[in-house]
């Protein structure tokens, strides 16, 4: 098997992000679930942004922001999803190729416009999530070739792709693909709503073996096989898949991989300003981690690292120099092998 | 004549702004001078761009900054600029509308898209700025209702508005319409290049009377009347115009008013992350305190309270309170009039 030339190829929504300060008052005014993401159509989404404050637009995609995140950990990232030929499309992809992510997926025409994500952030840096799928939901299965899907270490997949029919064919592809090419597959399992939409495909997915690394968060994991707690929900997942990864917000993260359990906690953060990102940015630190050779323990550490510059700031990629803070917070680490 | 329904219509280019942090070097390889704004065409925008980083969009433009303050004070504001009926001009619409801002000028077709200002914010929070004018140089004349402007208690005009000749001749009604319906007419010098470009027609704007209150930094001032101080050059100026103000940076600001000097320092700020829009709030702040028939004096600190907020943080326009800023910082001031 050739070295892989890519540490990790993602693929997912292509979706530019309007962030918006909202209040309480608007979330229940809307009956929007805090902290989740919700599909619309054009006209909600419209409606939508008729009643929300100014916004600051910024590229995003829960994978595509996981992408960025192993880029600036100085990891070689890949991304594949369908935007359009409009502005919020060269926006997209201006911003991914500028953090030196490969992306090469052929733009589709203007009829459907690129997707946008109305992120409502409240004062307590939560963001409750609309959007609007566009031009991402068409990315055709043509868009994936497998000898591109070979060249990559790591194939990360995220479970909100699996809504839309085309794509979903097309991740399908993706796993055959990564599997021929002996290549492990990673998936996120994206959102509870999500986990509710597709529960028997992710857990067929993981039961054939196709998953190699499971990112879920405390709820998804618990949502995935309907448990009543955290504890029961890893006891019921850990067993189907080679590498379990459950992040918890401020409790930290956890691991289990071949029944020997990691934990990590969270870095400490000065001031919690928006949570976008946060579980993407763990999942890019840890897939750079792994690209690595990095034990677990340390694989957690990285994510744990990475999420924290996240939510120190609005928006969904990072600011900071993300391969400095982990070469300072790692510091007397072993070395990667 | 009537009581006015506005404070303030501005008119201005309509430009969404894509922020993106970048170094030194890079001025100096495009050979940018700092704190700079120069006009270029859709094919050298379209090159910076691919040279520049990850971007953040937001709306701007000068004076469309100047009427989102205004109205963030508690002033009742207007816009008058033309976007596309594209991607980037539903975004411009939308946040000024959103901040409370009138804004009912009718999109131009999608054939010559909505402007754009590259802002290349360095480390020393300095922007530096690359603007493709787009559908903005074509706001017609017919764009101006007379009717509207005389509404208004103050008309505010952008010089940067002078270059392309159709908002030429547009600003030229407008300030005939003000005239004629005895309201006062405000005008920001905008930048030096402009300056340069334009002395001629904007020192004959002023000595023949139509603009009642004149702004300019330091570097404007002098190079209207090619003064080599700035005394010399507020000496030169001030008795053409009822109302200077000129602003200096940390230096504070002055005015002078029918022979009379008031000056103001500045706000102190815990950190400044970016230069962008601290003009066009200082004109915010003292045309709102202006409407509020407040003395020179009290306007020149609501200027430099309103500035000092946006230039602590990324963007050109306010974040937080500005009604409660000021009612906090003037605390104990005479009520207004």
């Amino acid at each position: 098997m050739p070295e892989p030339s890519l540490d990790v190829l993602a693929i997912g929504n292509a979706i530019v992000d309007v962030l918006s300060p909202a209040d309480d008052a608007l979330l229940e005014t809307e009956g929007l679930a805090k902290g989740s993401m919700r599909l619309v159509d054009a006209e909600e989404a419209t409606r939508l942004y008729g009643r929300m404050g100014p916004g600051r637009e910024a590229s995003g995609g829960s994978a595509a922001n996981t992408a960025a995140g192993v880029a600036a950990l100085g990891g070689r990232a890949g991304f594949v999803g369908q935007v359009a030929d409009d502005q919020l499309g060269e926006v997209f992809a201006h911003d991914i190729r500028a953090l030196g992510v490969a992306f090469d997926t052929p733009f589709a025409g203007p009829e459907v416009p690129t997707a946008r994500c109305l992120v409502l952030v409240t004062p307590d840096a939560q963001r409750t999530m609309s959007t609007f799928l566009g031009a991402a939901q068409h990315l055709p299965a043509s868009a994936i070739d497998p000898e591109r899907i070979g060249q990559a270490g790591i194939l990360y997949l995220e479970g909100y792709l699996w809504d839309p029919a085309a794509p979903r064919a097309a991740m399908r592809n993706a796993i055959g693909a990564a599997r021929t090419a002996g290549r492990r597959v990673a998936f996120s399992l994206s959102d509870t709503f999500c986990v509710e939409r597709h529960r028997g495909d992710f857990l067929g997915l993981i039961e054939r073996g196709e998953v190699d690394v499971l990112f879920a968060n405390e709820a998804e994991a618990k949502s995935l096989v309907q448990a009543e707690d955290l504890e029961s929900a890893v006891l019921a997942i850990a067993p189907k898949v080679p590498l379990l990864v459950v992040t918890r917000g401020e409790a930290g993260a956890l691991a289990v991989e071949g029944g020997i359990r990691h934990e990590a906690p969270a870095e400490p953060v000065v001031e919690v300003v928006d949570t976008t990102g946060a579980g993407d940015l763990f999942a890019a630190g840890f897939l750079a981690g792994l690209a690595q050779g990095r034990p677990v323990a340390q694989c957690l550490r990285m994510g744990a690292i990475a999420a924290a510059e996240v939510i120190s700031h609005y928006g969904a990629r990072p600011e900071a120099d993300l391969r400095a803070l982990v070469a300072e917070q790692l510091e007397g680490a072993a070395p990667a092998a």
